[in-house]
């Protein structure tokens, strides 16, 4: 890839930039280059490039791909297979045991379907966080998508595993893919002690890697940390070195108001990744403290998280949910306004690790554009288009997806995956997931 | 209508009973005749009846028609033209202004675009509050939905306003239409003073018709209500005789704890919808108490409000915006269950308006049925149609929907008109509400 010449014609073209409000320039081409944004000029300005790929962009808006800031992208297999439970009952009666019949084929098999259903939802990129990075690498070059991938480690793993953990993501990073980058992935402060952390941010350091990892997922979290420890999560982070490597913290409900400053000292490497739908699932009374991590200059992005959890790989609309929840914690419907949103969703989540792309449609940007249809009933009228996208648009109304300069959804459709064959794959696996044995499982839940 | 014979058949047949755990029937067949839901029978049992239309059901879920409780359909018009704002400035600055420039023909335009909106999501039934009635139910009937409808009524419209709102009522009763039905539309107990609730109360036993209301939307409300009158906005309704009447209560998420016993008293005629997405969106800090109305056998159903506020008329998403803030208002991850959540949004809202429809798939029920296609990537697999529908599903994934037996939307395009010219006509007239004249509105929000 990334060789290829795209001349996207007559579209609208979303513009966030790093701060204040987002505008829309009417008729314009994107020309796209060697996996960069070569021009955005006013429509017909520029000469048709020879050897040009055509897309017409006309009546759609052009906007930055969604990344997916927080996902485990094999855990579509057990979509729907627990709900209405609380996060105990959920770790240790339902998704860790079925996690004991995780097989590499088995977590191919979800990838495949996590991609298309992401691709086709205008997610250009994900950061995801799971077992047998090599085949989910694998998925992610086939359909064409961004992938930052994080292999799990636990501690009961032992030293082996954490060996196995970081060769898993090192060679993720040397695949020769320039949608693939690695993360390690110490799994949560809960599940990983001290010394391994430390060993981990050591390798982070000697690797050139960051970290992803789970931590003050709820506040109840944060209580049992300080209760036992002392501390906060956040601040076992800090002392064991994981934040000074950079660090993707995933959810972070249970942070404090004294974690902000302890962050913000690694702000320049430190990023959360907020996945509100699954919040609301289990009941949690706290969200991630965005307005917080942002007037502290932390960066913020969107997760979707497993689809064991959350049921869908749908960033627009955990980024609706994003903006609805932080304007009831806040107390304010001016907070986390379209723009602020639509920015988390893309320049932000493109913050949280190096996938090569800045989230955003600007000349000399990783070309990943994504192309919507706002003419259906639910988004007409049209006053204010990042109202619509935000509010009313659904991901089914994405038509045309472009990763680093190549067109892989067109006109709803997949380009390099049989999108039947890839649900028939999933859902011949899936049940196989679902079997528990009594007293088997890949962990214990008692933070 | 009403006089087809259509055959829907080798679909699954979502049951939800009126409690307990809903169920999903495999590879039935639904005979509908004259309306009615004729058979409910395993594929292939029931001898094809004579000039029957077939409609192919395989692979799809038939659900019962989705019921939107409150909404205000034309307001689809300013969709997304009023955001990032408090009660008060959506009121007084934006939507109440923009209402001057109401017309009857703006008024029609919208709600062909809303109705097509929702029957394309699967939306069979609708309560609708607002002005020019005599054009809403006009693109009802045209394009196939039941819809109740409100003629709106404020205390500064006088006596003559009064008696225009019942005649407006009556009209629309007495169209002939089996899909219309009315209630009278006293707006809210801070628009209509107690002398004017006392006259609708009347009217209503008077004319047989129920009242839609909207009555303690915030808790801010309620507040004031008890401040100024020494009750609460649910008191007032109770001593002007508008529960006994029978009331469809809009939003009510500022009912309290001494309201519930005042509702149940009146339960078999009182119900409240609620439509949290806007309530999100204005930050406010307590949701309709859900729990606390079934608990006392109140009947609960969703609605989506107008776009103005949640931007779509999608009662999927809404109620799954339901089951999340509840599961989080109320602390448990087990309350709401889909069972439950889907109920409301099929047999809740049924019962809040008398549509003439249960919002069932029985034997006898009202021939209202949806087939939609769980087979997308952000659906499969399907390991629990319930979850699936609430918490995976898309209102683009509803396929065919069938409204009084006749078939309204056919493979997700609409029969009975012409969704381009639908948009355009709308698109077309909605800039001309946005013009705001200064100083004037038709109302002032201050409770």
């Amino acid at each position: 890839m990334s060789g290829s010449n795209v001349l996207v014609r007559s579209c609208q073209v979303l513009q966030l930039p790093d701060g204040g409000p987002g505008t829309v320039l009417p008729d314009h081409d994107l020309h796209l280059a060697d996996g960069r944004i070569a021009a955005i000029v006013p429509t017909g300005t520029l000469p048709v490039p020879p050897d040009v790929r055509i897309v017409d962009g006309h009546g759609l808006l052009a906007m930055p791909g969604l990344t997916n800031g927080h996902s485990h992208l094999p855990m579509v297999l057990m979509r729907g297979a627990a709900e209405d439970v609380g996060i105990e009952e959920w770790f240790n009666d339902l998704i860790w045991p079925m996690e004991m019949n995780l097989t590499p084929d088995r977590v191919h098999a979800g990838a495949r379907l996590a991609i298309a259903e992401m691709l086709l939802g205008g997610v250009t990129a994900v950061a995801d966080h799971y077992f047998a990075t090599d085949r989910i690498a694998e998925a992610a070059v086939e359909l064409g998508i961004r992938a930052n991938l994080a292999p799990t480690f636990f501690s009961s793993d032992g030293p082996d595993g954490r060996r196995a953990a970081v060769a898993a993501a090192v060679a993720v990073r040397d695949a020769g893919s320039p949608l693939l980058t690695a993360s390690l992935g110490p799994h949560a402060t809960y599940t990983v002690d001290e010394d391994d952390l430390r060993w981990f941010a050591d390798a982070a350091v000697a690797e050139g890697l960051p970290i992803h990892i789970h931590t003050s997922e709820t506040i109840e979290q944060t209580r049992a940390s300080q209760a036992k420890l002392g501390v906060t999560p956040i601040e076992v982070l800090a002392r064991t070195g994981v934040l000074a490597a950079g660090a993707l913290i995933a959810h972070g409900t249970g942070i404090v108001a004294e974690d902000l400053p302890v962050l913000a000292e690694h702000r320049d490497r430190v990023g959360v990744a907020s996945c509100p739908k699954g919040y609301f699932k289990v009941a949690m009374q706290t969200m991630t403290p965005v307005r917080g991590l942002l007037g502290h200059g932390i960066r913020v992005g969107v997760g979707t998280d497993g689809a064991a959890s959350g049921n869908t790989l749908d960033v627009l609309e955990q980024t609706r949910l994003l903006a609805l929840s932080q304007k009831q914690q806040e107390h304010d419907p001016g907070f986390l306004t379209t723009s602020e949103a639509l920015r988390l969703a893309t320049r932000g989540g493109a913050s949280l690790a190096p996938f090569g792309t800045t989230g955003s449609l600007d000349e000399g940007a990783a070309a990943d554009v994504v192309l919507i249809d706002l003419s259906g009933p639910h988004c007409q009228p049209v006053h204010d288009p990042l109202a619509t996208l935000l509010y009313s648009a659904r991901a089914s109304d994405v038509r045309t997806v472009i990763v680093d300069g190549e067109v892989v959804v067109e006109d709803r459709r997949l380009v390099r995956g049989d999108l039947a064959e890839i649900v028939r794959d999933a859902a011949a696996v899936a049940p196989e997931l679902l079997a528990r044995r009594p007293g088997e499982a890949v962990q214990h839940y008692a933070p």
